[in-house]
């Protein structure tokens, strides 16, 4: 699947990535990747579930995982730390 | 499955509900349930990775459910509001 079909959630609001969402979908993607880590976590949820029940409810999930990711220190010295990431595949 | 291999989470520190689930485990649990809601989703996912990662290698994600909820208003007259939901369940 290529890339230009993921949503990277940050810490905008919820409707803004809702709106990327449907707008990948109406351009004709069968599949939408929305992927988050760390807090953001719980808003891609909030998406996810946005998207399928106020617009879009033929969107099912297709697949959910989730991981870790390391991150290296700011600044030398540092030790890296770990950071938790999903990703949700919509398929329609 | 029984409900006595829930683990719901709150907005206590994630060890605390990594060592719930190590118990249950312990305690010959096949499968663990980790139920959470809101801004508690992200803890979730933190509690499974570091019950996978850092304790019981052998333990795999079995099935990821996410859903909302609907939650009653606190006052009267109040509209009711609407919190995502994510159910994962652990399997040894």
């Amino acid at each position: 699947m290529s890339e230009s079909n993921s949503v990277l959630i940050g810490n905008k609001p919820v409707m803004n990535y809702v709106l990327a969402c449907i707008t990948l979908f109406h351009g004709g993607a069968k599949e939408v990747n929305i992927k988050a880590r760390g807090r953001a976590i719980s808003v891609a949820v909030d998406v996810v579930e946005v998207v399928r029940r106020k617009f879009l409810p033929d969107v099912k999930v297709k697949k959910i995982n989730i991981g870790t990711q390391q991150m290296t220190p700011r600044e030398e010295g540092g030790s890296p730390t770990n950071v938790s990431t999903v990703e949700i595949t919509l398929e329609r």
